[in-house]
């Protein structure tokens, strides 16, 4: 059962809750804490990009399209659609010869208000490559080239591209077939669905990969770096994944997924954490991180004190006053004490 | 307690869950039938907005201005910030006097996607006018102008206005001064914390004021009638408040409220139903609400028929495909079964 996460606070009442559920595990996927349910099966939705992009550079597809460090940030991306994101796009799809119009990832406006009202103003049509997913998507256009197979199919889950992903999740998750849930994300692509136990796994696993193969050790610690060296590529302007990334200086790798999940691989401890808000609301999840980053003491108090924007947000009104806040409400338990 | 209201279903998962409170009354304010806590407290929001056009049209400051029906349904509205919602606000400052720089409102786009991308394309700067209780701070402006009152504090809860909008609180909601929680809504105004009983109470006696003082009741029933006789000045186009008073075609009065609060009076009965979406989505508000009116048996089938798209929303990716649902998951049950 999930447990209370956060209240939402307006003058003298509460007015809203989130429940949710929190693990926290070491890189032999054993939990080492958590609220709720550390079993609680979801869709990793966006959190699961870091994976996505792993076949990307495995199969030697990244260096063959000699990728920068900035075009692997970006494969692993829900970005905001800002200038700095869809050039780097549109000249890696320019780069390896696809065209724009590949991108099967649908269409909806830059998270980053300022570049939608730009892009307004200056009459310019939203496209596919605004879409924040467009990074993951022309990595996979890539891999679909760099293996020889259909452009068209990508998104099938019998494509290649999905097939490699999905051997990936399964083992860097450590997930039998059977643990596996497919689903369709909002740029099309399967999702995978698994305990947050296992999620949380994957991001250990990305923060200290010594106990993976070498090849693999390899790609994740490339696309790590990549991630925690261009934090503002990963999200953008005044969003927490880039905030998280900037203020851990190379030892925090965070990604956000859609449905108010969140996952962090630790890098000094090889830990990793995943938060799901149970009613799939982001707002919960960033102060959820950050109290159970402090909570469980694996970061120095500097690093919470610069995501303090994050961790007690405030609400304000359209007049900018302070009229309430969010304050997170659960405690980290160790496993022994959960199961009481 | 809050009970689960609705599942948010992708491919064989459910990926998230949203708990909440319901309230049916009648109009003593006897609790019919709940789900969760019948008398869970919460604020009302923008679900106050006829209450408080209540004072406007009983004092004879909406007689005094000649105020139409279109112009008190505004008052009501939490509007699109459409071209028809703005110029009719404009329009009405215009005709009393009070200049546009009044609003002390705030400023946020229009909530209507399509009105939002033509202001920023024809170079025309968002203002208070396009937020959406413009309607309702005209409203106020109004009424502080026919008082004699000072247009510069009118958001202050000592204001005349607001002093007079809490008197018709108490009363139609049938509260305590102690009962009654204050804090400060998004727009700046006073908002009311109550039990979801008696915010369900104040739409019943709209839907049906019998039991009102005579001066009351009239103002009543031409609050209702402005508010079901132009759904489309109360939200806009594809808004619920909009399509559920058209299904209803006079039977069922409308408003929503941020943070998952929505209420409806039902003509017919008397009754009057309020929704708190425990999370504050109201992605949840709208299911709920038309699957409670199903249960309780209080409309006809085709008004259940006609809503059927906010009744059982499909969750749609970015390139339009359906990927999954929202599934209501309560049932309405009388107080003596809450109870066990």
């Amino acid at each position: 059962m999930s447990e209370l996460l956060v209240n939402v606070v307006r003058g003298a009442l509460t007015e809203s809750r989130h429940m949710g559920d929190i693990a926290l595990v070491d890189r032999a996927g054993r939990l080492l804490a958590s609220v709720g349910d550390g079993e609680r099966v979801t869709y990793a939705r966006s959190s699961a990009k870091p994976l996505q992009t792993l076949p990307l550079v495995e199969s030697g597809a990244a260096d063959a399209f000699a990728m920068s460090d900035e075009e692997i940030a970006l494969c692993c991306a829900s970005h905001s659609g800002e200038e700095m994101h869809v050039t780097k796009v549109r000249a890696f799809l320019n780069r390896i010869g696809v065209p724009e119009s590949a991108l099967q990832c649908g269409v909806h406006p830059p998270y980053h208000q300022p570049s939608y009202e730009a892009l307004l103003r200056s009459g310019t049509q939203v496209s596919a490559i605004h879409n924040n997913c467009s990074g993951k998507h022309a990595g996979m256009l890539a891999l679909a080239k760099f293996l020889g197979a259909d452009l068209d199919t990508y998104l099938d889950v019998n494509h290649p591209v999905q097939q490699a992903v999905l051997s990936v999740v399964r083992e860097v998750c450590d997930l039998d077939e059977s643990q596996l849930v497919l689903g369709t994300d909002g740029c099309g692509v399967p999702v995978f669905g698994m305990p947050i136990r296992n999620l949380a796994l994957a991001f250990a696993r990305f923060a200290d990969p010594e106990d993976m193969p070498d090849g693999r050790a390899r790609a994740m610690r490339r696309i790590a770096r990549a991630m925690m060296s261009h934090p503002h590529l990963v999200a953008g302007t005044d969003r927490f994944c880039t905030a998280l990334m900037q203020a851990g200086q190379g030892t925090l790798l965070g990604k956000a997924g859609a449905e108010g999940v969140y996952c962090v691989g630790i890098a000094p401890q090889g830990f990793g954490l995943c938060v799901k808000v149970d009613d799939g609301n982001a707002r919960a999840a960033y102060p959820s991180v950050v109290e159970a980053l402090r909570q469980a003491q694996v970061v120095d108090k500097d690093v919470i004190d610069a995501l303090a924007s994050f961790h007690r947000p405030q609400l304000k009104n359209h007049q900018g006053t302070v009229v309430g806040s969010l304050q997170t409400a659960f405690t980290l338990r160790p496993p022994h004490e959960t199961d009481k």
